[in-house]
């Protein structure tokens, strides 16, 4: 027989010819003595038409339902003008079928192999090897599949060696929730999944690689939110001898190469930066979405003394007052409306939202009463405001005005139309806090992780002012979402004796978990530092898609389940014995 | 300062030019008021040399020790003939250091930093980050990288998507022990780390890609031998519509790329092909090394009725005798080398090693009074023995004849000097068995796994004679190691279901265990089969090193442990607790 051709790879050169096609019945349709098959394999669909010239081959098709998968042999042909399709690649051909086999059958679907679905994503997710059969995450997994190549060709012809760091390492409670593994060889001893390839990527550099890369997996045992799964993939990078600035213009060409062969886009560099602190203050985010503006106005000074309480309490107490304004949508929002709004804010601890209209030059609404003319002409200038503009107040703790705002305004920015989806903002968050006090536990957390290097300049307050010390570390971010992050790390051996006491360990709880990096920065550690970027979030973006799960071969549910294999499962109590653990009665 | 040039790449071109250099101090001599440093990179070595000119750089050079990392600015300049050093890439050439300065210490190392060592492996391991240092191991892992680079170029070159399979996925008791996972959501249930991706990659066939491949991480709990580690990296590879004559081609077109690319070796295609039963009888091995002959000789027809009656009861009770023909050795063998042997033989289940020396065309030996004239003669001519020849017999059960054999002709082999160590004899084993059977559980298992198809040929005799059923299966063997196998699958569910009898699996077991594959089958699955090839081996194979250990990053030891970080360790109770599991009291 001759040489397979994929059905989506047929063009109008190949009519006349004799053609072999595998793959599934996409639909079948009966017309007057005639059948069409729309044959659909990796590359595309095709129409095969059986008829009765060939009655051994139109009985069998006959017998075809949808999903089976078949052999036809048969001759490309133009379609009549009448029956050419513009919505198909292969529209204006068809395959007269001469011979077919049935390869195996299938039986009824259990929802239809087409993009547009709203099958249940449960269903969708125990059938996943159906779901995965449709064009868009075909298309999914093909553009993966494309960016990591990319990719992996940039660092490789900038001289990065790939490499593998284990799977099966040590527990380290320092962060996230470890998933644990019971050694069978010794007893009562546990390996951890990596959170990330961290401190072997160090280990790396410190065996003199210089430049190391993995799309490395990673696995988090957290409870787990729309973004999240248990694991996860990462384009994980370290280099010695590189400055954070080297380390981001690397990176933001490789991002670059990455948008133009994958997406087709420019992206001018170099990527423009941001500190962190400006980004929370404008935008009330640390991965500000820069596609639009509606940036937070910052009016505590304007209000300091302001009759209304909320308003002088909230700064009073140290915290402050900023506001959005929306531009012309005064007659838009209903005091129900904005009611609504409260509510959303009121997730983000923020204890009220006070607003204001512009009418004819003076402002409207419950609150203002409270605001003197001086005050009035302050905020229409700080704010922009005119005529129509909608003014929503949050007066609390910093903190909470910048979440509840930075979510307001992303929600705003939505749902009136204010986003170019056709835009890819990228942009760096610099400057980074280098540590986070956790009130409830009363210490300091690393805001990144221990091995962040602080700058320079801001070294001598660790001791003094932590909360003030800055890290060397870098954010992307790319339309509101972090794509990953980096730093330089700590390469002296003393400074990360400090950096683990800021953090309140004893120098034997230092020492038994991270001994052995210690133990390292005193051999002839390089200076180094990297980065970590999601995959899976990166091809979420670049697909177009809202939700990991779609950018992930086999995901799991938000239980952690996979709900195809039905993992996890119980075992036997053999196999318990045997790693010396049991299960606990009172579970 | 002037941009960082690499050590190793340093070249005549280069004399004049003021360069900065940053890397590891290999070694410092002080001569003659010159201090001499060989300043190490990834790229290699650069004699730096400070002199009287550069006080202050000298005076630095003074207190600089091995594995200091150091930043070097100096001129590049050709060396006085009298001290070039041909052994060096760049031993024509040195810097003279203008300035200089040390970016981090080094603690006296605990071994040198050179290719031969003798240190005691457990050191190197728990230092390995002073290890992965040497020159050999740098080249191994650039290797690695060329050869995974290479693998992905001709793959993604021939369609293929690399996907990602999952790592926490479902405990399959079938195969060899798995590693598990504890799930704090589901108490009392566990995934399981992948033994392969299997039934992924059949699932992703059964989700219409057609061509996968993935670079996987591959787990067994398993006791350790000296070619085995509990996680493993596999190249994995899976397609649909191919023939496993198709699979075999490809396969090879891409390591006759990898041979070519990576070590400059031209492998003739198509590789040779040899069933499973041809390579037992030949070599005594399904994974011969064809560098050498020394092939078994069968005598069985010939002494059936032997007066010796360990030959003629071994033959009676339905197995074999076979010799080695040690062509020339008779004389180099006293009776205690031969002794030896026999002790070799024995660990391989052989009782004894029968043997006969050929002098002056007669044979001599304590055996020798038990052949007859005939059988002598029927000897010589089919062992084609001469004069100075050594015979060695053994008698016993097939399989202890072929592992015994197989075994004594490798060590020979290497011994003697037969094999031609510049050889890349690559080979096809075809035509397996699809069933072994294990005495002791008095059941059949699969010789490579569940879901191998039959030959169709053979497939009648499934019920009725299940030994003799042939697997459309092959392996590819290089140097007498096994790279990988692979086979095509079968695809039908009621094959699937009668594979499951066959194999003593209960309707409801196969549900159970394998429930998402079998109905997965009824959904229109694709004919499909593929190939797994080991990485790890592959590399150590082409880098000429002799243990698999050499060829992982981070490697365990024997009892799987991490000696560098390790791993695994005692956790806490509130981690366990977390889980739902606790230790077992008597541990």
């Amino acid at each position: 027989m001759s040489e397979r051709i994929l059905a989506g790879t047929i063009q109008e050169k190949d009519v006349e010819k004799v053609i072999l096609l595998k793959g599934w019945v996409q639909k079948r349709r009966d017309l007057g003595g005639l059948i069409f098959i729309d044959l659909r394999d990796k590359s595309g669909i095709v129409q095969v038409v059986f008829n009765p010239d060939y009655e051994d081959a139109l009985t069998i098709a006959e017998s075809v339902r949808s999903e089976y998968v078949i052999e036809v042999k048969g001759k490309v042909v133009l379609r009549d003008e009448s029956t050419i399709n513009p919505h198909m690649e292969t529209g204006t051909l068809e395959v007269i079928a001469t011979e077919v086999s049935i390869l195996n059958k299938s039986k009824n679907p259990p929802f239809l192999i087409q993009d547009d679905t709203d099958v249940s994503e449960d269903l969708r997710l125990k059938y996943r090897y159906m779901d995965l059969r449709r064009g868009a995450l075909q298309e999914t997994f093909k553009k993966r599949h494309q960016i990591t190549q990319v990719v992996r060709n940039f660092l490789n012809d900038d001289g990065f060696l790939e490499m593998e760091t284990p799977i099966l390492t040590k527990s380290t409670p320092e962060g996230a929730r470890d998933y644990l593994v019971p050694s069978r060889v010794h007893p009562g001893e546990f390996y951890a999944l990596p959170q990330s390839p961290q401190l072997f990527k160090q280990l790396i550099m410190m065996s003199g690689f210089e430049k190391y890369y993995q799309i490395a997996r990673c696995f988090r045992d957290e409870d787990l939110r729309a973004d999240r799964q248990p694991e996860f993939t990462q384009i994980d990078i370290e280099t010695s001898f590189m400055t954070s600035d080297e380390i981001m213009t690397m990176t933001e060409k490789m991002m670059q190469k990455v948008m133009k062969e994958v997406n087709q886009v420019d992206i001018p560099l170099p990527l423009p930066r941001m500190p962190y602190k400006e980004a929370m203050e404008r935008y009330g985010s640390d991965k500000p979405d820069t596609r639009f503006g509606l940036e937070l106005i910052h009016v505590s000074d304007l209000l300091a003394n302001s009759s209304f309480k909320v308003f002088q309490g909230a700064i009073e107490r140290g915290g402050k007052v900023a506001l959005l304004n929306v531009k012309g949508e005064a007659t838009n929002f209903s005091r129900k409306d904005i009611d609504k709004l409260t509510e959303f804010v009121n997730v983000y601890g923020a204890k009220g939202l006070a607003w204001l209209k512009v009418e004819d030059g003076e402002l409207k609404g419950p609150i203002a009463k409270f605001i003197s003319e001086e005050e009035k002409q302050g905020l229409l200038e700080l704010a922009n405001a005119e005529d129509g503009d909608l003014l929503l107040f949050v007066a609390d703790k910093t903190s909470v005005v910048y979440d509840s705002l930075g979510a307001l305004r992303l929600k705003l920015g939505k749902e009136l139309g204010l986003i170019d989806e056709s835009k890819y903002n990228f942009l760096w968050i610099t400057d980074w806090p280098l540590l986070e006090y956790d009130e409830e536990l009363g210490r300091y957390f690393a805001a990144h992780h221990p091995f962040t290097m602080p700058f320079e300049e801001d070294v001598e307050k660790l001791a003094t002012d932590p909360a003030s010390v800055r890290a060397n570390a870098y954010d992307l971010v790319l339309n509101g979402y972090e794509l990953g992050g980096g730093s330089i790390r700590i390469y002296k051996r003393e400074q990360q004796n400090e950096m683990f006491k800021v953090l309140g360990f004893t120098e034997e709880e230092a020492q038994e978990q991270f001994g052995f990096l210690l133990e390292a920065l005193e051999y002839g550690a390089p200076p180094h530092g990297g980065i970590a970027l999601g995959l899976d979030r990166i091809v979420m973006l670049l697909t177009g898609r809202s939700n990991l799960r779609d950018t992930i071969l086999f995901p799991k549910t938000a239980s952690a389940s996979d709900l195809l294999t039905e993992a996890p499962s119980e075992v036997s109590k053999a196999q318990l014995t045997e790693l010396s653990i049991q299960l606990n009665e009172n579970k």
